[in-house]
């Protein structure tokens, strides 16, 4: 029996819509079809959110067709008919012969379709494809020219619509779940294995009755590993005295928020209270000028400035775009990026900053620029919660 | 104040000794610096797991000395001097003006040491890089021989030592844990994210003491959604009548055991039993024959053979070789691959079966080799589940 089409995430029109503006970007360099491989960028014009890219699969976009061409392996065909909004003749799969193989893989069924249809000026998202299979590529298409379209797929995403938008407002609600309940369940004498396991609960459930698609994975510095960034729960037993850095981000339909919080089991000390209330001026001082027509620079410059004048520095950038599968690689909240900020725009506000070997203090927002400010997705109270 | 090294996953010795195996394959090719970025790599040689790989990193294997050379970014040199077992003089980090730009990355401060340290002959895990890095490497480092190394370090990881098959162990019973923990959960009525996050639970708190120390992401394929693989949970509720193909993995130290089974609720069909009958005697069938001497396509072969005689085919591989990570991409349970078995080879025996488009049936077992046959790590019952 053939699988139906299951709810999509968004309507036909949404995903045409997306696709008109890399065909556009597509015309402007000349490329005929572009090779998107970049599981996010797959996700975006497709709605496909399997976690089926540890083999090799690629979504084709022709300039002269409406609705790209999906190969991916036989298996993972159903679930592309079920979750992408394609027409099931645009679902093309390779057989298991092309898996586990050291001489011929997935590739290889990908370009024999593009031989197939001929085109001439192929785009590949070269910086996420080995440079194995960018010879493959030009190798077995001899007559084709190639061109590194990596940005293309991606930079479009940064302007949300209104309905990625109330995805990303829905994660957000998640996050802050999560951080609600991480405030209840961290304590003196609890393992953190445990306290993590009700936290990721939460990421699964969701909140006001929209689970959470996906578990992103979440950070939990917890001292003396508060000067680390990217460590999670250990199986230790948190103390009095305890700090917990915790960052950890909401997911629907791939579309992610993320948000990060610093917790202190018992009164926090004098450091740990300078720096938080630094750091929220800073916060309050990046969103002030985070509006439509201000650059990502401003944004850090802005910070920065806060917190230097508190006698604080951070090193790390403040920040990056946010959406499909947490960090976009385009804008990012740095001094020198003078990306123009639009409405729709979306961010994590990262200010987590690892200020010595044994001591980091976090604090994030996700928000969106609007028309004349911003609209913080994220809602927890910026609080240093103290247990 | 500096971080000090924290509770370490394995003893120094045996990282040395899985260097040393390394290096003896490097002299092979000539090769005197190794490149390892794989993140499952790095981990194997230095006990580093944080999540930091979403930038340039590389642990140095220099053929001349005993520790290689981890270099990272900045924020990330606390987790390795407290997660790995290298000196701290080995961790080198770079700063965060080599994050976020277009023209520069972190891969330009790991060939900034490789020029100094002046290595002749470098193998790069090509296979993992794209062909940006792979180019910058050989027009930075003109004067040097370049090899691909792919899979030098991941097919070290195939025999395992006895300390990782305890820690297999350890991660199989927290895949036993969270199934029997869903047998429990999952019903009708009940919404399947709420499951999940139970299912999940299970994962983080692990077993017996024994603390996960990360979740690995789960496949929840529940009807009409039987025929696909690589979905985790939706946001419906379970019905009367619903088939569930979970599979999930507990992990340890990065070390991860899978496992997967089918649960129904209610009567299962008998089409779903005759399946399951099916599967179960190709299981005990290529379990047979999984020891030492024979070969991976004589497993798949043993299990090939029982389901075609009752009247099944599978298109897909039976399995593959696993450990940090989940899948190691080398020996792979399938006719044709004659990797010869040897003890403390450890795999997935991944017998999922997507028939139909909506019509799938799952069930694994995660195995290790030993000197007369194999021990199976995972302890569930291989039950059709009824609820």
């Amino acid at each position: 029996m053939p699988i139906s089409q299951g709810k999509q995430a968004f309507p036909r029109g949404e995903y045409l819509r997306r696709l008109e503006a890399v065909k556009t970007k597509m015309s402007e360099r000349g490329v005929d079809m572009l090779v998107v491989t970049e599981p996010a960028n797959i996700t975006y014009l497709s709605g496909y959110t399997a976690l089926s890219a540890y083999v090799p699969q690629a979504l084709l976009i022709s300039i002269n067709h409406e609705e790209p061409t999906f190969i991916l392996r036989r298996m993972d065909a159903p679930a592309a008919i079920h979750q992408s909004f394609l027409s099931r003749s645009q679902i093309i799969s390779y057989p298991e012969a092309l898996v586990g193989q050291s001489d011929r893989d997935g590739y290889d069924a990908i370009i024999d379709h593009i031989l197939q249809v001929d085109a001439k000026w192929i785009g590949l998202e070269e910086n996420h494809l080995s440079a194995q299979v960018v010879g493959k590529f030009s190798n077995r298409i001899a007559t084709a020219r190639f061109e590194n379209c990596s940005g293309v797929v991606t930079w479009a995403r940064l302007i949300k619509s209104e309905l990625e938008i109330n995805y990303m407002r829905e994660a957000a609600a998640i996050a802050d779940a999560a951080v609600a309940r991480a405030a209840q369940v961290i304590g003196p004498g609890i393992r953190e294995a445990d306290a993590a396991a009700e936290i990721i609960g939460v990421l699964a459930r969701g909140t006001d009755g929209k689970a959470g698609t996906m578990v992103a994975s979440i950070n939990m510095c917890t001292s003396p590993r508060t000067g680390t960034g990217h460590i999670p729960w250990s199986d230790e037993i948190f103390q009095q005295g305890s700090q917990i850095n915790l960052e950890l981000g909401g997911v629907r339909f791939g579309y992610t928020a993320g948000i990060m919080r610093t917790l202190s089991i018992g009164e926090p000390s004098d450091r740990l209270k300078r720096i938080h209330d630094a750091e929220v001026a800073g916060l309050e001082a990046a969103l002030a000028v985070a509006e439509t027509g201000n650059t990502c620079h401003d944004v850090a410059q802005a910070f920065y400035a806060t917190i230097n004048a508190l006698g604080f520095e951070k090193e790390t950038r403040c920040g990056y775009a946010i959406g499909i599968d947490w960090l976009e690689p385009t804008a990012s909240l740095q001094l020198g990026d003078y990306t123009v900020l639009q409405p729709n725009m979306t961010f994590h506000l990262m200010l987590g900053n690892w200020v010595d070997e044994d001591f980091g203090y976090v604090i994030s927002e996700t928000f969106r620029v609007t028309e004349s400010s911003v609209e913080v997705l994220t809602k927890t109270p910026r609080r240093l919660f103290q247990i």
